[in-house]
């Protein structure tokens, strides 16, 4: 099967970080491309810079139907642009925090979201229970790291993520971790080594459950809140009409 | 004072009329200026729409901010864009289903809102959720209208809103009644009279609470959830970066 | 317009205290008379004082429909007697906690309560809750004081409630503090200085919010919850009888 | 053990029924005697009609402290003053309402209120959502009786209230029936015997908690929110004043 | 009446200590018999220990409604096995944690369960969800005992569960404190006297439960979640068999 | 990879059906085994017949282990066992239950379950609530249908099944099907086909996540909930004994 991952933002290194991290546990005949938005933000923590990028996903979804992938996968750990997405969407859009979470409940009775900075927190806590997990979830724990730090030194990165895990673990009752940025990419099994709780990806985790819904045969349901769009007069957007 | 109200989709019919009605109930000394999108679909009846648009609504409302305005208003009953519209405001943001729900519960037990087509359901339910008053939310009723054809023949629109909110009283227990669309305009006191229960516009709601926001001198809080973004390197979109 | 205010208890000096903060923002057109229960306790911290002066607040409301003021608040951050106070009245009744947290949810994401002793905790509890605004408190934050103390030495006031507002934002997560007690009258804005969070007096709101629901000619519902009671048999208490 | 039930309305014919059904499943050794307010309405259909008579509860709550009652139990299926009347009582004080729903709960998955008419609805939630059992009730079913119509014939009674139960079993899920108001004793057997699920009546509910309470030589735990108020400066209300 | 006490595990000292306690307070014309598994763990501190002893306890249900016992307590607060025990048994069921719920709910705002070791609070959690009452459970107090400790050397014991009550009346806001294992008998009045609020054993709760349902001529609704399993084809295990 | 699946009732029937549709859409490299309890109920319909097969279940659990599979799923649509299940097994345990709603959750906003009798209502009520997802679950339809009567005319079973999905689609919302019970093997993609919205089996959803989580070589948490009981004395039972 054929994979599409959307990096939202525009960081050609986050973005390759990314693509390397999508393909390490994928099956061997899953395909995998990884592309950005054209135009936006280096990265994202706020709610501005998520509302400015998407045109830049959904331009991605359009062209990802258009050139027939079987998935997409939107890798920012808000899950931007999923019903929008899904709405325009003929194969199945998958977000990375969903993924997580719901893979996360397959192996214990809580999970705790550790993640960048404070300032996250409540588009995290909203998202939680937009997917409707929140008694799954015993915290969101924030750390001092921004997105375009996690990877610039690697061993600073791991120990500040290792180290809210564990307060996760002790003080929250967290039994499983889920790694809250798109940017954390690649510290899943050294965490898990360290902490001994299933430590997940959530990159990992949409690729994984798109190749479960493609061999199951399923696509999303468009009866009601992923209902295509009717067509429509707009000013300006030509590549964005809808056509029957 | 000076109230921006912005209109996220293109329609100038619908900005006529929302301009209209949010000067209706504002005090004289309230001065508004109604503007809306420039370019994108002409209504939003989709998660998809409603996305396309984040550019045209925050472009207005660093606009508004620039030209000094006191408060924004948001006009659509999506309260799509605030949190992002937040964070890059110095003066509030109002949305015009917060604001119609919060004075919904000074006036009853319970609140209906009364909205166009059954696909909008499943963004009306995250909202209400979102904003946190599913407890006082007794239902929320669709109907046949789609935003454009609200407009149209004014006697069929008030006998089909009229319907649905009698129907919502009896039985769901509403209360009062919130009118689900910013293409509503103008038909809540007809509706009242007719119901014998208070009826709802969204847009007035938000003009009154912006002035007594206004009056009591009030901003909203930048502390965390709506804190400004740091300035940032971005690809392109040069009217949106961030400055110091 | 005009508004009466009900301090519930029987403290000369707090009734003092609410008229001059009522009267603070309000506009020029609004006039405001403050009165107090005619007997009861000198303050309320418990749910018997607070339900002793049913009477006094109730015969107030009766008083106040009598004298055709457009609407009553009641003083109290408890909002006593709120929905049989409806029931009877044909004008607007307002409550100062209900007020100050629907607007908190248009000032932040998330807003605390900083309160008297512990001992009130649980109403609050039960109050936030009936509201239904349980997601958007981040805490309930009690002090030392007693309603009678607040005004005694106000620079100690100031110090308390300041220090509780800060814990509730830096531990809890409040964006917006509203002041839990009528008797905190005075201290909002010194207060949004030194947190430079929105700090929200109940009774301001109040004034506000009842003078936006006056512009826009809105009443409660008396459809269920404050419909009207029916003519009944007393056995005395003559000057509560529903007649026709 | 001495068990003191309170009326809190004026009917002389209710304060009898209930009397004799608070009487008919106690113990051999159990005294109960029953008083009603000594002013207020007959009955007991709207807040308004509660909060007046929290004088007359309360008063007798001192009353039955003074007379060295076991356990007190407040006869209205609203249970008015509990948290007031806890605070000046040294011996437990039951409501009838949450007696009922706690032995529902030991009888049967979820229960449904067979109450008064519509507009008691809104109080009876909130109490509901108070007691916390709100995921346990099935419904709350209201019919067309008034409290002082339910003894009048009890025969048309019978049937309206074992319609709404059934209903409640059939439509709502229903398996254990409690009835939402003091002047429905004595048809609880009957009914029973009609719709084979457990039917409870509140007065005996608590009647015979407080006889468990009793015998385990429990009370209420007086720390934060049935505390013992302080003495206090009151204007009139001698009676009523707190000392130490 | 007659009771049957049922211990889940197989520890004859445990059930000589339940036995003692569930006679304690019971009536004069309440008789008590108090039995064990007949095979399985020592002690259930585990979800795989407490699924063992299903036919332990099941089929000592059966053994009690054979010898017509007037109702049953399955003394283990897990409540393990309550609604399959309901479904075969012809008279009342009651588990210890949900006896002692409610009747903590009679008692104080909140109340807290202080018990054994932390593996332990998931299933607590989850029960309490069951029960319905998680908004009023303060907290879920752990300690460092296992079942078999509690009773070897009772000073500790003592010093322990009142350590853990303390904080959770001081730090969690707890008004009543549950004893969350069956082993703690007869430490309940000890601790009543050090903290001063009411300290449950569910043992004790139930039992007085049994004899309320028991004098009002109550039985479990079997309807819906309790109804009589039909009579069905079993490969082996025929003591288990229904008959009709 | 090896996956055991274990049917808990002894249907030798029912178990065929299982294997076969568990094959259905297993990848290449995967194998399957699927076997059933020993002894006990031909199929479970009640809390009681579940709690029967406890043992044969953990039996299954303990061979498994000892067998070195790499995944086990219980297929029983009340994922009974499934907390004690992962206490003793090495590899990861999954419920098809869980599976069905999670993998649902990826598909659309709401799911509703299908399923056998009323009776069975409580029990899935209390699941996805348990699993946590009460937000996101539509409707639970219960059928006229018994788990043996499901595959004797496959005709009338699609038939009813599908009827039950369609008011859930229409009346309740539900953009998902999870089928609600083991016995249903073999009519998903037929409803899917008529309903024209996916429709999971939850044996399928999970052979396909066990899969996934092979891959990204993921266990269980064992740090709390599903913590390895510690070797204790037993009587009899001699094979369910912990060893270090």
């Amino acid at each position: 099967m054929r994979i599409l991952v959307i990096n939202p933002n525009t960081s050609v290194e986050m973005t390759g970080a990314i693509d390397t991290i999508s393909k390490k546990y994928a099956r061997a005949d899953t395909q995998i491309e990884t592309v950005c938005s054209q135009e936006g933000p280096r990265s994202i923590e706020s709610a501005y810079e998520r509302d400015l990028v998407a045109q830049g996903v959904l331009g991605r979804v359009i062209e990802g139907n258009k050139r027939k992938f079987d998935a997409i996968v939107i890798a920012c750990y808000g899950d931007p642009y999923l019903y929008s997405a899904r709405e325009i969407s003929e194969v199945p859009v998958l977000g990375i925090a969903e993924s997580s979470m719901h893979v996360a409940c397959l192996l214990g009775y809580k999970f705790s979201i550790v993640t960048i900075r404070e300032q996250s927190r409540p588009r995290l806590e909203e998202l939680v229970k937009r997917i409707g997990l929140e008694s799954k979830c015993s915290s969101i724990r924030t750390t001092s790291m921004s997105p375009l730090d996690l990877q610039k030194d690697p061993a600073v990165t791991l120990k500040v993520l290792t180290e809210a895990a564990r307060a996760a673990i002790k003080e929250d009752g967290a039994e499983v971790i889920c790694l809250g940025c798109a940017g954390m990419a690649g510290f899943d099994k050294q965490m898990e080594e360290a902490l001994q709780v299933p430590v997940l990806d959530g990159i990992i985790c949409a690729v994984k459950l798109a190749e479960a819904l493609f061999d199951y045969k399923l696509k999303q349901s468009k009866v009601k809140a992923f209902r295509k769009p009717e067509p429509k007069e707009f000013l300006g957007m030509a590549r964005f009409r809808i056509v029957d």
